[in-house]
């Protein structure tokens, strides 16, 4: 464990704090080593200042210490990890207060999840509470979870300063940087996206920005305030949001009108002032939908509407429904029941080309498929062997696709696009729906292939 | 007047129609010679292709045959006009019948304006009523019009064969080529932009594609069909209406969250992803709101709902509401009575740096504070002595201040971000209302002036 530091960093001038930096004489605590907060923490050890991680996770504790990487999905960390861990410059802990009470920074990374669509703030508020106790004079907090604005001036300052005896800007700092990682690549996005810095004061700002120049070698932006800084956050993301249910609202209206969406934006793209977000069949992962509804909470607080927001989330929830609907009409004109067929979904993860299934739509689309009598089948070459949603998942497409019906390809993973369209002829049926945009819907014709494609009404 | 043609260019192969453009073998009838069909009038006839222009207006006509340039906004035409007058590769009549018999292709660039939201195409449509008696076998007519996709599958190609005796695709060929040109930018966007061909068969958008190649020094891009072409263009201007209307419900929760909107933005655009859009009082032109009615008129035809546009709509049309608001808080604020007030509004463009009012926001929120008893005034240095809105514009800006007590920011002219921020201090009140953020909010502070910043809460 590092040293113990008694050391106050809220009474030293910015060069003081630079010195210590670079001697490496500041200890950080992180708390959260998930899949955002352990790269964090091998970062800020691999800086040279020593870390500790905290979780309440006893299991992932041991595996850290014992040296075992649990991120497989970010192989470009492995390295760095084994190296911080035999060094100790990082280590792990579920202790709390001992890390707590040693550190001079101390950065959350814990989850911001949702339960019914109301954003859960329980994991911070109840670190908070233990903080109040737990940190020594001059500590810096440091959230880097993604939460509302205004929630460290309204509601965290609270929690601390009502658990303890510390006054905020006189005995501790606190502010944000809001991670800004990508699962997956969360290595490249580390080093090369700028990131947001705001504090309750200058002079937490200044600490932060001192700490972060140190360890993360980006563009840090310096922002008025914590609200601020969590307002771009979730403004940028929630755009991605509102721009994907906006085409998936002209795509149904093109299915209609007999108009390739693909088609149209292959050309829109080309037009210097438009952005390009493409359709499909919902929205998921860790930060888009929770983001939404970080925001549609902020704005119920302060009494005003987003009614952008909510017709977005409405929109992307319910692509879930269309592709079901595809999938009927495309039964349909096979003379087939969808009753006790066999459809195979392709691709289960939120995103391409990762492991993940958090809010992904291929959940709503699996068990509304099982509720209309289906057998749903999985292939997904990132889940290879594993249960996802109560489902096996197959390991070999070639295998499987004889004993289908129909596929739907519910997430765009590189591998699929390889996949050859005459493969999909040996489903019993065959019937194909494409929601990604993949599939070169002329090319399943010539293949005498029942095909639909999401927002593809011109085939 | 150009030579009297009897040729047929449908019938020709590619080669010979290449070989008739480069001869300048082709007549060429722009119907329509306002904002954009006189420079597309231009543009064709520079490229050396007898061009004749048509319009109603006598007025104009006669303006043009004695080479009295009228577009003033855009004077980067000023010269080729003169010299394709001079030469009478270009001529203007009001004679429809003759100019349309004596031409192998007919552009149509006729206005595509609203009446109650309703999108009104009975210039084209009593224009194509024509174009069944007049066009001349072998005859391509060209949309260039802002329309609905599906508007010339499922209306113009019927209006003119019913009209007359020919057939579609035998007879005549029809395809579009959406204008893609920003007023006070024509000539950039006519000599930059990427333009999309669309015909009804593969023959006729490949004719378009010979002529457009010929005239136009851009990127064509071939589209399958005239509603998909349509589409695009409707995809990409209705991408900004609801992106800014994104913004502005997110403008009116940062001023209740005390978060400055501008400073939000600022590090928003950082993000690789992300594409900025700025809160305003409204989004007005010849372009977006229409666009915007005309897919939500397409949507009703096919029975689909398109909420983000109509949300996006009703919150941008809302912004004027919003601009009173802020001015009233102000009077308020400063125990001032609305009533007999003066009011300036400072820009009635509905966008910076042209001489544009269609649409502008700045007419609903003249009425509105109208209707509350003030006295408004107009500083444009646009419209400098014209009558907008029924009020005579002021030439003199130092001149007007002393006498009002607030100022309203309407059109972000670049010409009013260098007022000194000290001059809106001779104002009686002194008020001021910033709603496109071109003022510091702190230096206004400074001057002790009353102000309210669209979006910007924190201050």
């Amino acid at each position: 464990m590092e040293k113990k530091t008694t050391q106050n960093i809220m009474s030293m001038d910015l060069d003081e704090i630079r010195i210590m930096v670079k001697k490496h004489g500041i200890n950080v605590c992180i708390i959260g080593i998930g899949r955002i907060g352990l790269p964090t923490a091998i970062t800020f050890a691999n800086s040279g200042l020593p870390t500790i991680g905290v979780d309440i996770n006893q299991e992932l504790v041991d595996m850290i210490n014992s040296g075992n990487f649990p991120l497989k999905d970010e192989p470009s960390y492995e390295q760095l990890f084994e190296e911080v861990i035999k060094t100790k410059k990082l280590i792990a802990t579920t202790k709390i207060e001992e890390a707590v009470h040693n550190s001079d920074v101390i950065v959350l990374s814990l989850p911001t999840p949702m339960i019914d669509k109301i954003p859960d703030y329980s994991a911070l508020q109840s670190v908070a509470e233990k903080l109040g106790n737990l940190i020594k004079k001059g500590s810096i907090i440091i959230v880097e979870s993604t939460i509302e604005p205004g929630f460290v001036e309204n509601e965290l300052i609270g929690i601390i300063e009502s658990s303890g005896t510390l006054k905020a800007k006189i005995d501790f700092g606190i502010g944000v940087c809001p991670e800004n990682a990508n699962p997956g690549e969360i290595f490249y996005d580390f080093n090369n996206r700028p990131r947001l810095v705001g504090g309750i004061d200058e002079k937490t700002t200044a600490i932060i920005l001192e700490v972060y120049k140190h360890v993360f070698p980006v563009e840090l932006v310096e922002m008025p305030d914590c609200k601020t800084a969590n307002a771009v956050k979730l403004t940028t993301n929630v755009f991605r949001d509102i721009n994907i249910a906006f085409i998936n609202e002209l795509a149904l209206m093109f299915e209609k009108l007999g108009i390739d969406t693909m088609k149209v934006l292959d050309a829109a793209k080309r037009k210097y002032n438009f952005q390009v977000h493409y359709p499909g069949s919902g929205v998921g992962g860790p930060c888009l939908p929770i983001n939404s509804y970080q925001l549609l909470n902020s704005a119920r607080h302060v009494g005003v509407k987003l009614s952008m927001i909510e017709s977005a989330r409405k929109i992307n929830e319910n692509m879930s429904d269309h592709v079901v609907k595809l999938t009927s009409s495309a039964f349909k004109e096979s003379n087939n029941s969808l009753q006790n067929s066999d459809i195979l979904i392709l691709g289960v993860s939120y995103k391409p080309n990762v492991k993940d299934i958090q809010l992904s739509p291929a959940e709503k689309i699996i068990s509304k498929l099982q509720n209309l009598g289906t057998n749903v089948h999985i292939y997904d070459p990132y889940f290879s062997s594993d249960t996802v949603f109560g489902i096996k998942v197959e390991d070999n497409l070639d295998d499987i696709l004889p004993k289908m019906d129909a596929t739907i390809i519910v997430t765009d993973h590189d591998d699929f696009k390889n996949i050859k369209i005459s493969s999909f002829t040996k489903m019993k049926n065959p019937i194909l729906i494409d929601t990604r945009g993949i599939i070169d819907p002329s090319s399943a014709k010539l293949e005498k292939i029942i095909f639909r494609g999401l927002g593809r009404g011109n085939f």
